[in-house]
C-alpha cells in the first residue's frame, strides 16, 4: 500500500483556497469581459520547437519535457543515448513539452490563427504553466498565470486600458496599489547616451534595484559589472532625477536630447500620460524611470503594479512588444498586455483579510436528518429551497443530532434547519442561527425569505 | 522561421468557443454549489506510483510521463539501457505522469488529507486529463473532465442527490435526457446465477451492448466470447426483461432468488427508487437491467444519460465505489460521483442550437474612434458605461469609418456609438443599431438605459 504524495513544487488546492482563488478569478475576468476582451485557452502541451530558444538558455532547461509515447528509442541512433549528453538525447525522445507561460503560445495562436482573426485583436487567458526551478517559497512547479493582451495596434489607448483595467480590479479586489509605468526606449536611450547600448541588460538590470539598494549600492554594483567610473558619472543625473512628471520630463529631455531612440521613448510617454488625463483613476501612477523589468522581449511602455500595503513586490506587470509574433513568422505586429500574479495576490488579500464573506461563502442552510420519515418530508423542502436560489443540502446518513451539527459547524454552514415529529406535524420548520445559538419556528416562505 | 503547430490530438479554443464553454461549466458549477459542493483542484503532474495500475494494463500505456530535469540518466544502471525493454527504462527515466482523471488524484487527495477533511465530503473538480490514446473524431489527447463526488456516506439520498443534480443542469441548458439507473450488484447476481462469476467482466460488457446489437446480436457474441449456451439459456429471461419497475422488480426477484449479492443489489435499487418518489424531476428515470458501464471500480449503483435530441451516446454517467480510496491505503469509505460530458454537451448544444444569445455576447457597444479631439471626449464616457456594467470598447486607432464599423461587424458587437464634432458640441451620441442599420441621437443616460 503505498503511501500517497505530490510532485514537488506542486499543490493541491482545497475547497476553502479555491473559493477564494475562483473569487479573484471570476473579479479579474468580469472586468475583461467589460472591456471586450475575450478568453482563450491553448493546450498544456507545445511541440518543443515552439518553446525552445524563447526564454534564454536558463529558461530552455526549466521546460518540463513529455516523453515521446511507445518505443521512445526506436529511431535514435546508438552514439546518441549518451549519458554524457542527455540535453541533446532529451530532444530525440521527446517532441511536446509543458508551456512555460502564455505569452509564447498566444503568440503562436496568433501566427497560426492570423487569417480567422479580426484585429486589434483583445483575448485574456488565464491558465496554469509549469516551469521546472527550483522549489522555495512562494515559488511553485506549476501555478496560474493570468494575461491580458491586445496585438495589432499601436495606440497609446491600449496602455490606458490596460491601466484602467488594472485600477479597476485593485478597486473591486480592495488591494490598494501605485501603478508605476516607464518606457524602455527611455532606457535605450539612456544606455546609449553613456555610450554602452551594448550592455542594456546589464544596466537596466542594475537600475532596476535602485529602490532596493539605493544609489550607491547601484554604483557599486555597476563597477562590479565592469562599467567604467566615467560611464557611471554620465549616468549620476538619471539616478539622481526626481519630482514630478514635468520636472522629469525636463531632466531628461536635456539629457537625451542626442539621443533618437531617447526622445521618441519620452514623447510616447508624454503620449500615454496626455491619455490619461481623461480617465479617473483610484490608483496613482508614477513614472519611474529605473524601471525596465526582466524580460527581453519588451520594447516600449512597461507597467508594474505594488501593492501598498503589503511589502510583497508587484502584483501585476507587463508592457509592449513590437515583435513578439515575429519568431513564429509574423513581424510588424505590435502588441501591449500585462499579467495578473494571482498566487501573489491571494497572499495579501489573505493577510490584509479582504476576501468578503458573501464571495466566499459555501453552503447556507443544512437541512438535519432525523429519519426516513422526516427525510421524504424535507427533500422537497430541499428542492424548494434550492430552487430559490439558496445553497442548501440535508445530511445523507440518519446521524446522531450532535454529529450533524458539528458537520454544520466545521463546515461553517451558517443556518441549521431542524425538523421533527412535532415540525412535521405543525407543517413548520426550526430554524437555527449557528452563530448566535437562536432558534425559532418559521414556515417556508418565512425561511426563503430570510435566507435569500 | 517555423511554421507553428500543435502536437497531436490537442486544441486551441478560440474566444466563440471558450465564451460558450464557460457557459457550460459556468452552469454546472453554479448547480454544484447550490447542492452544497465545492471545488477541489489538483496538479496536472502526479507522482507515477500514483497513477501507475489504476486504470489497466492498457491505461499505463497511455498515460503521458514528464521526463526528469538535469542529466536523468546519471542514476540508471547502463544494462536498462535497452531499446527493448524502454517501458521499465521510462520509469527510471521519468518519475512523473499527467493526470489521466481526476477520480485517482481525488481519492489521492482524500487519502492525503483525511484528517482535515470533514466526512462525508462533497467537491467538484472541472479540470482538463491527458491521454496518449490515438486521436480521432471527437477523441482528444486532452480534454476537461467534470466530475462531481461525495465520500464517506453509504445513503442513496447521495444517488438522488446527484439524480436532481442531472435534471437540473440539463434543464438549464436545455437538453432533454433520459436518467438510466442500474445497481452492479444485479448484474453481480446474474452471472452469479448463470454460474459464470469469473466472467463478470466479459458478460456486462457484451450485455451493456443490447440495446445497440440486440437479443440475437448479444447472443451470438456472447457465444463468440466462449459463453455455453446453456448458460446463455439461462441469461434469457434477463434479455427479454421488460415493462415497468415493478414488472422487472418482480422478474428478477424470481431469478434472484438463490443470490444474496443479487438480492442485495435489487433492495438498493427500491431504496433509491423511494427517495426519487420525493423529488420531483423533469427527467424520466429508467432502470436499464443490463447498463454496467465500463470502469472496473464501480461496485453499486450505476447512472447514464443520454440525450434524446441527438445520438451521440452518454453526456454523463457516474456510480457508486466502495473501496476507490483503499488503492492509497484507507479502506472501507464509499463513495459515489458522477462526471459530465462537456465536450459532448457542447457539440449537442451547438447542434441544436441551444447556447441562449446572451450568455455568448461579447462586447456590446463600440465607440468608434474619429481622431484625437474626439477620442479625448470619449475616454470619459466609455468609463462611464463601463460603471454601468455594459461591456464597451473604444476603436484604438484613427482609422477610418469603414474599418471601424466593419471590425464591429466582424466582431458581432451589436451597437455602434458615432461621436464627431457635432455630437461634441450638442453634448449627444449618434448610437448605430448595427443589425437593423437604424441611427438615433441620444443623451448618455438614455444610452445606458437603452443597453442595461
Amino acid at each position: 500500500m503505498q503511501k500517497p504524495s505530490l510532485p514537488k513544487g506542486t499543490r493541491d488546492f482545497s475547497p476553502e483556497a479555491m473559493i477564494r482563488r475562483k473569487y479573484i478569478f471570476e473579479t479579474i475576468e468580469d472586468v475583461f469581459r467589460l472591456f471586450g476582451y475575450l478568453p482563450l485557452e491553448t493546450p498544456a502541451m507545445e511541440t518543443l520547437p515552439s518553446l525552445l530558444g524563447k526564454y534564454g538558455e536558463e529558461g530552455d532547461k526549466l521546460l518540463f519535457k513529455v516523453l515521446n509515447s511507445g518505443n521512445f528509442l526506436k529511431n535514435v541512433p546508438a552514439e546518441e543515448i549518451n549519458p554524457e549528453n542527455t540535453g541533446k538525447l532529451s530532444l530525440l525522445i521527446c517532441e511536446k513539452g509543458l508551456r512555460y507561460d502564455l505569452t509564447v503560445p498566444f503568440a503562436r495562436y496568433v501566427v497560426q490563427h492570423r487569417n480567422e482573426i479580426t484585429f486589434p485583436f483583445k483575448r485574456y487567458q488565464i491558465q496554469p504553466v509549469w516551469r521546472a526551478d527550483k522549489p522555495q517559497k512562494g515559488r511553485y512547479r506549476e501555478f496560474y498565470q493570468c494575461d491580458v493582451d491586445i496585438i495589432g495596434s499601436n495606440s497609446f489607448l491600449n496602455e490606458a486600458e490596460l491601466i484602467e483595467i488594472i485600477d479597476e480590479v485593485c478597486d473591486r479586489l480592495g488591494i490598494r496599489v501605485v501603478i508605476k509605468i516607464n518606457n524602455r526606449k527611455i532606457l535605450a536611450g539612456i544606455v546609449e547616451m553613456v555610450g554602452l547600448s551594448g550592455m542594456f541588460g546589464t544596466i537596466t538590470a542594475t537600475l532596476d534595484k535602485l529602490e532596493k539598494i539605493g544609489i550607491n549600492g547601484v554604483i557599486d554594483e555597476l563597477l562590479a559589472r565592469g562599467i567604467s567610473p566615467d560611464a557611471i558619472e554620465k549616468l549620476k543625473p538619471v539616478l539622481n532625477i526626481e519630482g514630478d512628471h514635468q520636472t522629469k520630463m525636463n531632466t531628461l529631455k536635456q539629457l537625451l536630447k542626442d539621443s533618437p531612440t531617447g526622445k521618441q521613448g519620452l514623447q510616447k510617454i508624454e503620449s500615454l500620460f496626455r491619455i490619461l488625463e481623461n480617465i479617473t483613476l483610484q490608483s496613482e501612477i508614477l513614472w519611474e524611470i529605473p524601471l525596465a523589468r526582466g524580460l527581453d522581449y519588451y520594447t516600449g511602455t512597461i507597467i508594474e503594479v505594488i501593492a501598498l500595503d503589503d511589502r510583497i513586490g508587484s502584483i501585476c506587470g507587463g508592457g509592449r512588444y513590437d515583435d513578439l509574433a515575429g519568431i513564429f513568422g509574423m513581424a510588424d505586429i505590435s502588441g501591449v498586455g500585462i499579467s495578473f500574479g494571482a498566487e501573489r495576490i491571494y497572499d495579501v488579500m489573505l493577510k490584509l483579510d479582504l476576501f468578503p464573506e458573501s464571495a466566499v461563502a459555501g453552503t447556507k442552510l443544512l437541512f438535519v436528518n432525523l429519519g426516513e420519515r422526516e427525510e421524504n418530508h424535507i427533500l422537497p423542502l430541499v428542492s424548494k429551497v434550492r430552487k430559490a436560489g439558496i445553497r442548501a443540502e440535508i445530511y445523507p446518513d440518519h446521524a446522531k443530532l450532535k454529529k450533524q451539527m458539528s458537520f454544520a459547524d466545521s463546515k461553517d454552514i451558517p443556518f441549521v434547519a431542524l425538523v421533527g415529529e412535532e415540525e412535521i406535524s405543525k407543517g413548520i420548520i426550526t430554524l437555527r442561527n449557528m452563530q448566535t445559538g437562536e432558534q425559532k419556528e418559521i414556515g417556508m416562505e418565512g425561511l426563503i425569505k430570510q435566507l435569500k
